[in-house]
């Protein structure tokens, strides 16, 4: 949660005048995304979700972000599509800050995961993957593979405080992922941090996806394993197999996988497991304790990284060997 | 800003389902009051605010917010009211926490205040405090002359590190408000938080007054002495005596004032500042820095105490002499 930029009535005023939305009726900081300031705003025609791009997002970045949204939307995707001002502008400044404004979305992201929810999801996926298919943006992925070790440089000093050991168990998992990792699986546009909080659900469907400020280029079934991390372990850290057979089936549905992909699964998944294991533990050695952010504690990512480590095949997520 | 409890769908689900408000289609933490934990609430049949109230706010005191609400919405007065349950109740239990939902209103705090905001919380204020004039409940203010010196107690060893002196000029300006500080003024419901974040205003037009969680019973002049400090002052701290003027003008349009009343007025608005400086002076001894919650710098209230000790009759207000 994080509204880091506060706005005037002036500021919001102007900004809003280069739109053709109408007066402002209410405008409230909320709760939604931890990187940027968002705000919920409310015109006579309709409500809108503005947000201030924050230290951590990379200007140069937006226009990615923003055509993606755009793209999708207009292929059907049920994702914000921005909104574009008077001037045919989607990407303005407001407080110093890039600043856009996007449709507003219904739906609440649900907190208690029922196998419907992962089905749900991994139609919404497939559904993703496809609209992306004709997506000519393109942006490299700095949280894969190539990524991890510079960041478990700047990272592996603290890791043994966090648990004893993690230092030379990263080490050495690092080392095979960097040796096996594949070439030349079907790459395209992936979201790449599709975890419950950017899902919204209304009543009993999926009614959204939101929060693209890490969608990138990349291989489709790492945005699978990231999903499968994400959503098909249960609060004790045990591996829910029927969760992940009906995201993967809703997925197949939509987009079956190639046998290469399949075969990769498992070591995706370990990939998967290593990046949000290395970014958390980053943050949360470099995050104060009481600090503004909550700390999320990367162990659960290394017992998530334990349980790939023991899989030989990705039957052991429900997919059928082919 | 504060969202402090987070609630599953399940449990929101659970809730909403015992008012007769249709299905939930959006719910957002939001960045309102400080206290307590602020969602908006979106269903097939309207907007709502939820609220879950927090450890600083004493339950034993919430049938008097939310009945005084009530009390003022039913007279007219743009304010939250609160949303009865199927069975008649509007108080219940959330998370383990007390929780109410009440009607959303629509419009937005100004930040750069002009001489019109001032002219129209005059009047809202006069409006609240004639609304108010039948309303039954009674809450002693525990933050009026009788609760500072405790609080200065709290507070004391840290003031002269605040800025220097600060001690001393607390301890004499408490021994002279407590020697000279009225007995026997018009007394009714005060709101006794009207900062600009809690009134809303739509276009030129103030739409309402929120936050009534300090509300209490006490001279309804001391809520005129609180605004007059909360919204007469210039950001570089010097009194805007036209907003003053606007504001008691307009607030008397209303209700006229007694000629004691308007003798007490100086001294009030000493007494408002000491609360602000107190609260103020005890949060940011008790606020580790970097903390979740803002501090606001209690020698703001300092100079505005200043200011009121070198006025000699409420004419310096605006306010002509009876």
């Amino acid at each position: 949660m994080a509204v880091y930029t506060e706005v005037s009535d002036e500021e919001l005023a102007a900004f809003a005048a280069q739109y053709d939305i109408g007066a402002v009726q209410s405008f409230k900081g909320i709760a939604e995304g931890v990187e940027n300031s968002n705000f919920l705003l409310e015109t006579e025609r309709g409500q809108y979700i503005l947000t201030l791009y924050e230290k951590r997002t990379r200007p140069e970045d937006l226009p990615f972000f923003l055509s993606l949204m755009e793209h999708l939307a207009a292929r059907g995707l049920a994702c914000p599509t921005p909104i574009h001002g008077r001037d045919g502008q989607a990407l303005r400044q407001l407080c110093a800050r890039p600043a856009a404004m996007v449709s507003f979305l219904k739906g609440m992201s649900a907190r208690s995961l029922q196998p419907w929810h992962c089905q749900a999801l991994g139609q919404a996926l497939g559904a993703l993957h496809k609209a992306g298919g004709d997506f000519k943006g393109v942006r490299a992925n700095a949280l894969s593979v190539a990524g991890w070790r510079p960041l478990f440089e700047q990272a592996r000093q603290g890791a043994d405080q966090v648990s004893p050991g993690l230092e030379k168990q990263i080490a050495q998992e690092l080392d095979q992922l960097e040796k096996e990792w594949p070439l030349d699986l079907p790459k395209g546009v992936i979201h790449a941090d599709l975890f419950p909080d950017n899902v919204f659900f209304l009543g009993d469907k999926l009614s959204g996806l939101i929060d693209f400020y890490f969608a990138c280029t990349d291989f489709l079934t790492y945005d699978i394993a990231i999903c499968l991390n994400a959503w098909c372990f249960e609060k004790d850290l045990s591996f829910n197999a029927t969760k992940a057979r009906l995201l993967l089936g809703a997925y197949e549905k939509v987009r079956p996988l190639e046998e290469a992909e399949v075969a990769a699964l498992p070591l995706l998944c370990r990939g998967a497991a290593m990046r949000f294991l290395l970014t958390r533990l980053y943050d949360w050695l470099n995050t104060p304790p009481g600090a503004f952010v909550t700390r999320k504690d990367p162990r659960e990512y290394l017992k998530k990284l334990r349980f790939h480590q023991g899989i030989r095949s990705a039957a052991a997520y429900g997919l059928d060997a082919r």
